[in-house]
Parts: structure tokens; sequence; C-alpha cells
């Protein structure tokens, strides 16, 4: 059984909390000191319905670093080995941020706001005091900070329906990992078409917290015939779907090539990136161990809230960080850290998981 | 009804989670991505034993963040405008930790265990990011990282014997923020007189996760007719001492003169402190509002999940962040954020509670 969560102010409300309460939420995570809904009827139900239909979340815990004035641009080359030069503004890039030793310290969406305006739009870490340091201890000129903007995503197969009610046809244009910028009741909003599914949709960078209910309530009531649901990020659609987690999948001991993002390394063009002497090694020698999705054979096993050995020939050679039943794959979908030795697509391995010894297969895909 | 908190791995299990669970802990709260336990039996229960026997705190969620290397002074400096030199190895210093503006990062207790090595322990933000980012951008040359070191707290009024029948009588000498070093099991463990109660005790800085499960059984094992049992910080016993907690009565919006620390900003020798000019325009105005306790009139209240809208004259002059029944005061004892023009000791006010409005007195001292 799940133990209780003690609310405190410090684990923050958003402007959506009020609406997501009388929705049911039955189950939060915290996320940048903020609460994130998990459950609202169960893991099942509400990935069943997200691939269906059309849900909201409120993910508000993807709080936006802004980085703005004069030096912005040369702050960003120092915070990302991906390559932001041909990057447009109204454009999405999901950028890994790395320590000086190449280890990760969050994964986040850049946003491109203007030549000299950049939000980051945040995993689950304090970047926002990461970027303050650096800019402050190199002396550049840009302002650092947490503008009040609160992303809610709206995702599913009936998104775009959906949405066209509210914001017009318009938002049907919107590219995968583009923004646009819309009018709510007299303010511009950006939409982006994005999110931590992979059933489409959007994500509203709903600024200003005032207009957080107003959004909600005229998302659901334009909804009704569609099933609109409160919802969140889904266990199962995600681990399924193969979207890595920070804190999860990876932390600040695992570099963007375990992370399978080595495609975002621009690294000869990346002189001035933090972490990029690390990572010029480990690229030449090739990481050690790499992200793979797995499935774990035999009946549900519950979630994984840990970390799971994973072993072959009785020797330790990974860990599963996250698991789910899936009634889809008619499997336990997992995601883990697998060693050179063991990634191949279709090798046999054992997880220890909290139910015992299991037989598992490593896949190089994620099932969705 | 509280809701329940999706565990996952992101949520760090401690070195005595296992321990923590076969407890029976009831509820959780998230803390540096950490688990942290709020309760075993009930609130008022964990309470009541805590003032009269011992407890044993995973407090491991109080990460350090090491600073070594000849520029550590240096940056330590740079971190606080507090005072520094005067402090001895073997001494802890709460610290306010500020950004350039002067608003609060973090209010960790400082650790000196070498001329050129310091830890800080962490209340609840990645500091780790902060104090990196200022050292890497202004080209430090020390070494900053998160060592394996989880405390663990013996609170109460029986930590002496029982702390003593571990360690040896010698720990009874530790002086109030002041750490020895003491063997157990053949390694070498800093034991601080500190904690997050008034209740008196121990914080051990165990070092190494392997070391956790041994000392917890022992502190146990020892314990047994002085009736020790797990706890963890008390809401009430917290919030009657005056014991603030960031992220809730204090955020990036306040300053150290807002929260009460004006006394540890030491601005006139402070001269390479971050936010120093920021805090010398407001020693010189004085703050605008300022923490205080309240007592909250009526029968018992639910926790203060949110903030609690203070009005007097029909305007708002302040919030609760904090609250909590006492049943030794027998009354709702508070913690908030108050206007100077309302401030003064027994002020009447009004309360905005989540049950209605309550009149509440100010109180310039704490209630224990």
């Amino acid at each position: 059984m799940s133990p209780y969560l003690s609310l405190s102010r410090r684990l923050r409300v958003t402007p959506f909390s009020r609406r997501v309460d009388a929705a049911g939420v039955q189950a939060y995570t915290v996320y940048n000191h903020m609460r994130l809904p998990t459950m609202f009827q169960s893991a099942e139900e509400d990935c069943r319905h997200l691939k269906q239909k059309v849900q909201i979340w409120d993910v508000a815990c993807e709080r936006q670093v802004e980085i703005v004035g004069p030096d912005a641009k040369r702050l960003m080359r120092m915070l990302t080995p991906r390559d932001l030069e041909s990057m447009d503004v109204g454009q999405c890039r999901y950028i890994p941020v790395v320590d000086e030793r190449g280890g990760m310290l969050n994964d986040p969406v850049a946003l491109k706001l203007a030549d000299d305006r950049y939000w980051i739009s945040l995993a689950d870490s304090d970047l926002l005091l990461w970027v303050k340091g650096l800019a402050i201890g190199a002396r550049f000129d840009v302002d650092v900070n947490e503008p009040d903007v609160s992303p809610l995503a709206v995702q599913g197969p009936q998104s775009d329906t959906l949405m066209a009610r509210i914001f017009g046809d318009a938002v049907r244009d919107i590219r995968f990992f583009r923004f646009g910028v819309f009018e709510y009741a007299g303010r511009e909003l950006r939409i982006a078409r994005s999110g931590y599914s992979k059933q489409g949709g959007f994500e509203i960078y709903v600024e200003g917290s005032d207009l957080g209910e107003p959004i909600w309530d005229a998302l659901f009531a334009a909804g009704i015939d569609l099933d609109v649901r409160a919802g969140g990020p889904n266990i199962i659609e995600r681990v399924e779907s193969g979207l890595l987690s920070y804190g999860n999948d990876m932390t600040r001991e695992n570099s963007p090539f375990e992370c399978g993002l080595g495609k975002f390394c621009d690294l000869d063009t990346a002189e001035t990136s933090i972490g990029r002497d690390a990572l010029l090694r480990e690229r030449d020698q090739g990481p050690l161990r790499m992200i793979r999705s797995l499935a774990i054979e035999g009946p549900a096993l519950p979630p994984c809230a840990g970390e799971w050995p994973v072993v072959a020939d009785g020797v330790r050679i990974g860990q599963i960080t996250s698991a789910a039943w899936s009634p889809d794959f008619e499997t336990n979908v997992a995601i883990g850290m697998i060693d050179r030795s063991h990634w191949h697509d279709g090798n046999q391995v054992i997880v220890e998981t909290i139910e015992g010894a299991r037989s598992a297969v490593v896949r190089e895909k994620s099932f969705n």
C-alpha cells in the first residue's frame, strides 16, 4: 500500500490545484517542489482513457527558467552540448544539461522566445540555481528567473479537436516541437505541440496564475462530448513509450550517451559547453551502459519504487528503474540501464524484482 | 484526507528506509528528492513521545554539499553573509544563503571539517547546483560534490543516555552546535549536538550507506528500556518551537531580515558575499514584514497545506505558512509572515483558515 503524502506549503500548489482536487485526484508525486497528480481512477483506467480520448494534465511543475539579456545565447551555449545555432524563434528543443564531468543535471525542453530570450522547461531539479550560479560566477549580462508560467498539457488523440474549440483551428497547424502565440481572454499564451506522452497533444504555457482556472474550466466545458478527463503523466504509457524520467531513469551519475541522448551532443561545435571534455572522452570510447526498454515476464508486478538489479550469469549487469504492468502488451514493461555486454536486442536477463527473480528480454526499441 | 504518495526511484530511498518501513511509517513528505518520514502513530502521539523519551529520525534528506580545496574558504565567504572567520574546525553554524537580490536560497547548517573542507547540511533546495555553478563560473579551485553522508537524528530528553550506550560517555561532552569524531565499527563518524527540535539530541552524520541499518539497529537494541521509537520532524513541536522550514515559512521571495536571521548577516565584513548590496539596503530601511509565531483561537485546525491570509481591518497584512493544534498549549500554534504594521507582540488579527475566519494573536517569541 502506498503511504500518505503530508501536504504543506513547501510542496507548492499550482494554479490548477483546486480543480485537480475537485476532479478526484488520488495520488501525487512531488516534482520541482510542486504537486504533480499521478492517478485519478487507476493507472490502468487512466492509461486506457488517455489512449482513446483527451486529458488535461496539471504539469505546472514543469517550471520555467527564463534567461533574458545580451548574454542569453552565450549562456545557453554554456549550458548544453546541443547546437542551438539553427534554432528558430518559436522552436522547442530537448537539451541535455550536464555538469563539468558530463553528468546529467536535467533533461529540459528549451523554447526560443526571441534571440535574447529563452525558457527552459524543467525536469525535476532546481536548474534555476545552476543557471543563476553560472551567470553570476561568470559575470554574464543576463537576468535569470522563474516566471509565473505553469504548463497545462492537453494529451490524447482528441487533443486537436478540443484545442481547436478554444483556440481556433490554427492550433492544428502547430508542428511538433514548435509553439505559436494564441490569444485567450485578451492575453497572449504560448502553445506548443509537445507533452510527456506519445498520444499526441499540446502544452499550454499558462502565463499568469489567475488564468489557470478559467482555462481549465473552458477546456472541460468544451470537451464534455469528448469525455475529457483530468490526468497526469501515466506510468504505464510513459514506460511503454520509452519516455525517460530524470531522477528515475537517469541521474547525475549518468552521461547523455548512457541515456541515448548522444545525438543531441554536438561536441564539435560545442566549444564552450560545460562538460565537453568529459563527453568527448566518452564519445571516443563509447558508453559502458545504456538505457533500454525491457519486457519482464510473469504476472503483474507492483511499480518499481527503487532499483531492481538486473543480472546475467550471476553477475549484476544493470538495474530496472521504472516498471509497470501493461494491459495492452500483456507484459511488465520496464526501463533500465544495461551494461554494454547485454544491451543488445533480444538478450535474456534476470530481474531481481520486489517479488523475486523474473526472466526478462532486452529491447532496443520501446513498446509504443 | 491526505492523498497517497506515488513512490518511485526519483523520490530516493535512504540507508534507513527499510527500517522506517518496518517501524510502520504512515506518511512521508519529499525533501531534497528524498523520502522524509513525517508520521508514525499520529502527530499528537509522536509529539508527546518526543517530548518525554527518545526518537530516531531518518533525516538522510539533509543532504550534504561538500566543498573541498584551496578556494573552499573563499567560496564559503561568497555563499553567505555570515562571518565564518572565527569558526573553528568541529563547529556548526546556521548560515543564510541568498541570491544576488538577497532572497533566501536555503538555510543550511555549515560544518567546518578542516580549513579547506566544509559540509553544508541542506534544507530543501538543490544548493549543490548553486555552489557548483558559482565555482565553475568563477573558476574557483575547489571540488563540490554530494558525499554518501546521511544524517540520522537522535532527539528527545533521553538522547544523551541512549547515545552514551553506543558511542561512550564522551558524547555527553559535545557542546551545542559542535561535533566530535567517534568510532563505530572501525569507522569514524561525525556526531553533532543539533537537530530539528528543541527537545535536545544529536545528529549522526552516517558516512557510508552500508552503516545505516547497523547503526539504526544498534540504537533500537540499546534503547528498549527507554521506549525508543522511530520519529521525524514533528509539525506540532516544530511550530511550538518556532523552528523555521525553508519552502514553508520562507522562500526566495524573503530576505534573511524578514526571516529573523538579521543577526547572521555580518554585512560589514561580508565584502564578497552574494546579495550583500541588496541586504545592506534592507538593513538600512528595516524589513517590511517578519516571521512571527501566532496563536489561532478556536478548535483544532487541520495542518496548513498552503497559505492562510492574515487580515486586519479588512486589509491583508500577512499569511500563515505552518500551523498545528497543540495539545500542550491548548491552542492552534502557527508561524507566519506579518507586516511591520502588525508584527508587535499581542496584536490581534484575523486568520482566514481553511475552516473560516479565526481570531489570532501575534507573538514575538515562540511557544517553546
